[in-house]
């Protein structure tokens, strides 16, 4: 990772800002052959598109990406992969107040006091609108997927929104496409519509507890001691805005557990694959999956932006108040979702291709040698 | 990040397994002119190392450091640096057991499935001696950061064993180096070791939550979007030996809080610095540095070498069963703690000199304009 | 340097094939409020234009380049710059014939070896368009520098073409703006204008030599032992399309010399700033500058499009013939020459911020100590 | 490459100083299941080693090398592997005049000015001693590669010393390893005796061109546009102390040849393999191998350690003379050529493996589809 750019031979660098003329992904050393086009990878973008429903910001963006390089009659040619989204909603808006102003909670005094200078049109690097980037590096990601580990597939839900946690008993994977929180208990997501809705209305906003989840990961992927795959996919995640903790397996919980307790048995399955009495890693061990389904959270903190009346500085150092208004998510959490799977999908493959760069296909199967 | 190194500038690839002849750091990109040798090192590397009493295990390493490169005449030169340190504890121990079978927990397995090939003696690449290197690193760049960033200070506790947590109104970090524990609360402390004490005689262990906390951090530090000052912290430190979660400022609890609650007010303070009514942000904003205490907290899973019998496989395919007999820590959180500021340290140094490369040296005032 | 990008914090990713819709360059890292737009760019572009004399292809490309990020009121950000050309003159061409052919000299069959797939209309990645977006990139590197090092000047010029070199005792770097050659030697220019007509109109191509010279360059640029200066202006000259050989000062030439006649003499000059008695080095010493000039040349092949019949294959295996028509140069070294000099900015703004980076602002002076 | 860093998945970070306690390399990236011990890499080291015979310096090292990590039971583990040199003849020689006075030709002053320190000690890191930890690194890239690409074949020659080039019609690998030289010509080598005798009794030096060749290289490897083979083989070449130019195939000479004269015509072979009718291109179009064996040529300059005086400057400033006593080659050339083997040998192991994550093992087969 650096500045960026994250990733070792899958390299995606994101570069635009929200409201100047677009923004996009640069993606490297994706393998060629690999079928795509702008429709498949619009499908992911859609996910994450705001203006789908009142729970998420009225502002509409097309949200459209263009392939500018890199594939060639339907197919990734091996050479970069250009992603451009342009920004098609930059209303003329008054943006004086916040040019002066810093929004508490924002990036915008540390760009300011970094930089010595600041696009403060919609938050400019800083907006959520970069994530669209991602997920269009995610959905190019999942086609390469979809060719080199068939059985793999990546589902994010949202398990928590303030403080109101799913039940873990309720939890099933079909009912998060049914609700526009990409919740995984339907009896959550019924009492969350009201409570967000309240919270909406008072101008307020609150923060969520994603979980992306990946299943038929090959054992293998990761490499010691700082190329881990559980280092790599801490750092994808945290690196979304407003993420402030990340969690594998067991997460900030293995604190309180005994080692009686935590360390998942091993036994043998099918085929030469280990099979495990319990998921307690999360899919990793050592920093190297298990074949276990690979599992995650991230908290996501509640957006700043909201129209209570805070105290702040102005540029000049002056102590003033501000009340942030326009279009915003009362819980960026649920547009967090889409992202935290496209930064999933982008690091596995880019371990399935150290792994092959390293080592090769091994297959990572356990039993007699030949 | 790569495999076996971190950091941009301060570049820092660890090497060596826990019984090979040595392992070490080779620490690349240090600035030149530092003052530092291997007694100031070793102050850092004592603090780490096992055996020092009765909770942690009773290995007993010299864990000597030498400087074998870019040292002259007691400064840093600008060229790599070499921090050796030699595995002089080898103890011709029979290893036949954990040859075969892989230990619940461990990476054991991960290893040999991905390699097809391990150094099985204690742990090998994936042992808790690792950390020693890191720990070595981390002295350098203190010693670089007192020159840099004179007021700029790194302290590590813990905050929490097994279950039980401090009590933050006892928090106390003149209390840190008065207990075996590195913790804050001289009332948990003294809890602590009674518990720790029944856990060890009962051949189990118990989790850990670190915490460490940076002060005198300049502001402006860290990029968007994936250089971020957070994104590498959270890399770093998951990438320690069975670290399953990281948290910046309110951590996973910021999902719970309101935006109304979350977001810290802005003030002006002395010599264009701004203040901060709180700290739930951890020092943090988009990535960059706001000149606030850094707080992160990060959770160490239990050992898994206990000496409860566990199910497991072996290399060969066939299931069995194992006790993981051996020199272990009950709480291997203990030693965290220093490798916690190691890491802190290497990665708030790299960013001081990636700004400063970009940058300059700006200073981070707010104020009316020259 | 790693697949599509160069340089370690200036950092530029091109991307993008010749008859796609775009190409471009992405150049994160570059310093802040540094001033730059479209026009400062354009004026770099149009140096490299084809179609400008007949002695270039007659391929007729606005080569318009728009900045899409990283710029906010004509002032960089810091954060990602996208240097987007569309490629306008995308002629509904018949691409059939090399569809199935691979022409020889070109990178046609090396491409379908590597990836099994290739975009064959106008060479795609492997086009000469792609040093477009190097250019671009250089312009803003230069922008930078004309911050950082104000007396810095880089300057390209052709001194060989085909086995015609100029005479060193006419160079005169006020002629190297005057022919359509970049030729800092009027008589070779007159000469070479006769030569390489009677060339185009036999339908060959011919090789050059370009030198690429850097005035003000501050002593102390670089690093031990693989981040040299030396070294990455080798690289970075190779990675220009058609280039097979670089060298610095002397170059191969130093084979042939003695050590009593290569090392340059060392004298105090003022303010400091040591003197030599020549520069047989080119301006570097164990990889870092000098502050004397440096003098670089490298050797661009001849064009391989020509209009003789030449034995090549096909994608199928069979044997056949070609003849490369279109619209070609007789002369790609002539162009070379702003490109050569647009890595030269690169290269140098990189180390300069790598040195502030790890070392701060020295200035390199030699005298007593303060 | 960064610092002291050079290789993408096969990554090697030498340190250590002429005079310090010991050097070596960090290699990172390694595949694992690769035989190596330390008498295979000591075979290397051999070729390498001063004292041999009256043409290379008289200083005595055993120049050991010893594995520390990352080899277990004769065989890579995929982890990090430390190659230590011991620095065993350090004499206790006066230094003083070194300290104090810049020897023309060479590093001192470039480190100093950079880093305000240096260890003036043999030359410190700018010693040639440092390429021993590149030859070290170079015998596991072999041992790697005779797994990965069994036919694969690296040999270095010296085609020129001083001005007197071999014929190139006497050429005979085989008489390579039969002289002091590695001279692929039996009347230059004993021309190149008397030539040097003379040479080293008037207390002077001279420059010289290795030739490195590699025969077996799939086709396929490199990468567009930065990663390209020939790039990678350049910069690894220069930046190896005292080259300063670098060529592929023809090299500086392509200048001079017409496009007519200079392509390599294509024509089929056996098993899908192409061939060629000439190998102008030195094996590497595009940035990517042909399957052609790969011809590159670097220049090394005369040592600048002579026994000539020399004006120079004192760290304070004052103007001065200095002769470079000491134990130094007439011909530092002759010591070149397995380093450049070894170089060359890294990166083309890098190389297969960049093209293995990336791309898989296709093999790079022409004929009809499948």
């Amino acid at each position: 990772m650096s500045l960026n750019s994250f990733g070792h031979l899958f390299r995606v660098t994101t570069w635009g800002e929200s409201h100047g003329p677009a923004l996009g992904a640069t993606v490297d050393g994706c393998p060629p052959n690999v079928p795509v086009d702008e429709e498949a990878l619009q499908l992911w973008l859609d996910r994450r598109k705001p203006g789908q429903n009142k729970y998420t910001t009225q502002r509409r963006e097309a949200d459209a990406v263009r392939i500018l390089s890199g594939v060639f009659e339907g197919r990734t040619t091996g050479t970069p992969v250009q992603l451009m989204i342009e920004n098609t909603d930059q209303r003329s808006k008054d943006y004086s107040e916040i040019a002066e102003k810093f929004r508490p909670g924002h990036a915008d005094i540390t760009y300011w006091q970094k930089y010595g200078i600041r696009d403060y049109r919609g938050g400019g690097r800083s907006s959520a609108r970069e994530t669209a980037a991602r997920v269009a590096a995610g959905g190019l990601a999942r086609a390469a997927l979809s060719q080199l580990a068939p059985g793999l597939a990546v589902q994010g839900s949202m398990v928590q929104m303030g403080p109101r946690a799913i039940d873990r008993d309720n939890f099933d994977s079909d009912q998060i496409g049914q609700n526009p929180f990409w919740c995984p208990d339907a009896t959550a997501a019924a009492d969350w519509a009201d409570y967000l809705d309240q919270l909406r209305k008072s101008g307020d906003s609150v923060g969520a507890v994603i979980e992306v989840r990946a299943s038929g990961v090959p054992a293998g992927l990761g490499a010691p001691i700082y190329g881990k795959l559980d280092t790599d996919l801490a750092a994808a995640m945290m690196s979304i805005n407003a993420v402030k903790g990340v969690e594998i397996g067991e997460g900030m919980a293995a604190a309180a557990l005994r080692g009686s307790e935590n360390a998942d048995e091993i036994t043998m399955g099918p085929d030469g694959h280990p099979e495990y009495s319990s998921n307690h890693a999360g899919g990793i061990l050592g920093g190297i999956s298990t074949g276990q389904e690979i599992v995650l959270r991230f908290a996501v903190k509640p957006t700043s932006s909201i129209l209570t009346s805070r105290r702040t500085i102005t540029k000049a150092g002056e102590e003033t108040e501000i009340v942030t208004k326009g279009r915003h998510d009362p819980c960026v959490g649920i547009r967090a979702v889409p992202v935290g799977e496209a930064m999933m999908a982008c690091v596995l493959l880019d371990h399935l291709l150290l792994h092959r760069g390293q080592v090769g296909d091994t297959g990572g199967r356990i039993g007699p040698a030949d």
